[in-house]
């Protein structure tokens, strides 16, 4: 009975998940779901990349969080616009908050937008919120055994940020193994190297979210 | 609508919670419900806690895990019965699911049972399973903001443990500022610095252990 409760919340999410895509799409705007466990550095890899693409791209920022706004003061330090959704304890974003917060975003002059789910491996992962894509960061302090654990995610995930690559001296974070377990969920997956510290492979991430936002802007005009 | 069946769901959990806290009372073992993010080190203070106290303490495990029965296999190593249960994708235990497996343990000749909860901040600290506490684990590498962001798991934690403070210099984590937030949340905790890597700080966390055992086994020869 629990489950069909849970089938009815994931149905109707998904019905309001296609109309936030639909308006998403008319505008062009590509839309990143960004999910990965409290402190994986899902703001930090934001904080980098408002900084070095805000000339080139025009991006907005939607924040969940359980109950502070701490992640989009951070933002908004960038001069990105940014909206906090605020979950009261929900532990995910869903499709209904996204929507309802929309109207407050000038979609129009828009080219990307990120949706940075609320910390948590597990439930974000079951809830579109009309997104492109979704976004895993995973921590390698977290261990190279997170991906096997925490299937779906990964599953679901266009691309995997393994972040904090910096402190790999100090851990036993099997990066081969952590990758070959990734790739076995999810063959597709693209998998880049991080640390929004040292800098490593930020520019790989940014060439791709360049080439995501540029392929959807050539989607939409193609249909337009 | 939604949080209608959110609260039955939760009163249903508190009844098997006290049924189940009912038992434990009953045959004098005190159980611990181990919370924390993917990745924050339970399973590796489990395995720190059986090397060191197997010998002193008649001691159980249950794990919780979405899939694997990765964590238990660690666990078995140290010749502790040990019992999985996999949620299938749930993202915390609750009262029924550890009822159902009780029968698989020899309460009568145990001192302390943990239940390792799902790698997740949030939902695990909504759901008693019919423990005596509550305990938190917080990696340093998460950063120094989370107990703001997830304070309901902080206040229902009997005992917060920073974990992995080998890799504070590594790190611009304030464990001041994160000390004083998680007692501004929950006045009463206790807050451990642990290491499982170099073994900082495991013996006050040894020593809490076994004042809480030994409290419970008193407690209950009074009213026995």
């Amino acid at each position: 009975m629990e489950i069909q409760v849970m089938e009815d919340i994931l149905g109707r999410n998904d019905q309001l998940a296609s109309e936030n895509q639909m308006l998403f799409a008319k505008r062009g705007v590509f839309v990143l779901n960004l999910m990965g466990s409290p402190g994986s550095g899902k703001t930090s890899l934001l904080e980098k990349t408002m900084a070095a693409l805000k000339d080139n791209l025009r991006m907005a920022v939607i924040e969940g969080d359980l109950f502070t706004s701490k992640d989009a003061d951070r933002i908004a330090k960038y001069d990105v616009p940014v909206i906090q959704i605020n979950t009261s304890g929900g532990c995910h974003l869903d499709a209904a908050m996204v929507q309802k917060v929309l109207q407050e975003l000038d979609l129009e002059n828009l080219d990307l937008l990120v949706v940075e789910n609320v910390g948590n491996l597990v439930c974000p992962a079951e809830f579109n919120v009309g997104e492109d894509v979704k976004a895993v960061v995973l921590s390698i302090t977290e261990g190279d055994d997170k991906p096997l654990k925490y299937p779906l995610i990964f599953k679901e995930s266009a691309i995997a940020v393994l972040n904090k690559v910096d402190l790999l001296p100090y851990t036993n974070f099997d990066m081969a193994a952590a990758k070959k377990d990734i790739t076995s969920i999810h063959p597709a997956i693209s998998v880049l190297e991080v640390s929004c510290t040292s800098s490593t492979g930020v520019e790989a991430w940014y060439d791709w979210l360049k080439e995501k936002v540029a392929a959807k802007k050539m989607a939409v005009n193609a249909h337009g």
